[in-house]
């Protein structure tokens, strides 16, 4: 039986998370793929995600696996025939077979995501679905200063969602960059895992250091003291984006 | 009673098209901004657009104009007055006062429409509302080659949707250019004035010519014979987007 392994970009837009829900009503990339797959392959598949992005969130590269009988289709052809159907606002990128021990989600040595801010006084009719709209004026280096704060090894439990404790908060953040292309400022981070909200509440800071609400001097004691209310908001959904899923290449 | 020029960027995909239809019961972008000015001025306007764009078609820069009464808004301010009740895919850009004479339509004298091509084996659920998928690879020097042939002032009958006779079909297009953005390719298009369907025309045969089924040489030939049955065919509207309209500063 074998594992493969399945890269998926899509527009989130339309689904409620990645994550099947039971009984919500509303459809979910899981849902929708896992649907797709049993009607090319004409059996039930269970499929793993590496994140279960939330409602509104997209991917450019998001990885899921699922192990599965022979079918008619090579497994590098899984992609062109998923692809045809699919709905549009979903797209296969790549497939191959894997080791029977890998796992989409607990193989992951790295993930990174981007959250994207639209920094123009008018907001855009074409990023409002992939960008939060922010009108005033940016400093950028602070921002950056603040970012370099939040690269390293820490316990991140400032920038974690209340109410859902994990066993420890430590993660190391490698990247954490400010990418202007005017009027686009992406803020792209990688780490070694994330925890729940911990990109959109680290993109609600640097909002609040870039528009001088908060001092990027502020960011170690922010981080030291572990304290969620000290972080920014945690900022919507849509301007949220799983870029890269990493693995060991072993 | 001042007459008021107001530019906006819209993302066509869930509109019927610029302009009120009687009766269809789908939203256009005339109808939602007529009742959004109305809102804002208490009193119903009549918005004339440069541009009937199609059902699916965006606009960066649209213009249109409409005679207004004194509100309590200054002119300058009314775009970010309507961007306060304009829904998210409709941005409100620029208003300035004009001549009275000044009609968005038949004063203006140069459109320009981009056709974006999305280039790429694998679609791309975040171009999908603003692009053609063409998964085969183009010739973009074929292309260009048979874009200078379009260039100048032609009778461009062969490029009109049939149906539609007007009393001229000369037009002079003073620009047909082949931007690529791997994987984007735009094409872009200034003319004096376009001919219904022209731009998805030209497109389309443009695209034949860069996927090697048609040969750019036959271009003066498909003008000249002004047989629309020669040229490619109509892409379709989601690719489309009106640029810019100009006007004599004078």
């Amino acid at each position: 039986m074998p594992n493969v392994r399945l890269t998926l970009a899509y527009d989130g837009t339309a689904y409620h998370g990645f994550q099947k829900q039971s009984g919500s009503g509303l459809p979910t990339i899981q849902e929708t793929l896992e649907r797709c797959l049993a009607e090319l392959s004409g059996a039930a598949l269970k499929v793993t995600g590496a994140s279960r992005t939330d409602a509104g969130v997209h991917a450019r590269g998001q990885v899921v696996n699922f192990v599965t009988g022979r079918w008619g289709i090579p497994t590098e052809r899984i992609p062109a025939a998923l692809n045809g159907v699919l709905p549009g606002d979903i797209a296969a990128l790549d497939a191959r077979e894997v080791p029977a021990d890998f796992h989409a989600r607990y193989s992951a040595v790295a993930k990174t995501y981007s959250y994207t801010l639209y920094n123009h006084p008018v907001r855009s009719p074409f990023q409002r679905l992939y960008s939060l709209h922010v009108p005033g004026a940016l400093d950028l280096r602070a921002m950056r200063l603040a970012a370099r704060y939040l690269t390293g090894r820490h316990d991140f439990s400032a920038f974690q969602a209340t109410g859902r404790p994990v066993q420890s908060a430590v993660r190391t953040l490698t990247r954490a960059d400010i990418e202007a292309q005017a009027p686009l400022v992406r803020l792209v981070f990688r780490a070694d895992g994330f925890l729940y909200n911990m990109v959109r509440i680290m993109a609600g800071t640097l909002l609040e250091v870039g528009l001088g609400r908060l001092d990027p001097e502020a960011l170690p004691d922010i981080i030291a003291a572990g304290d969620r209310a000290r972080a920014g908001p945690t900022v919507p959904p849509h301007g949220l984006c799983l870029e890269e899923v990493e693995y060991d290449s072993t």
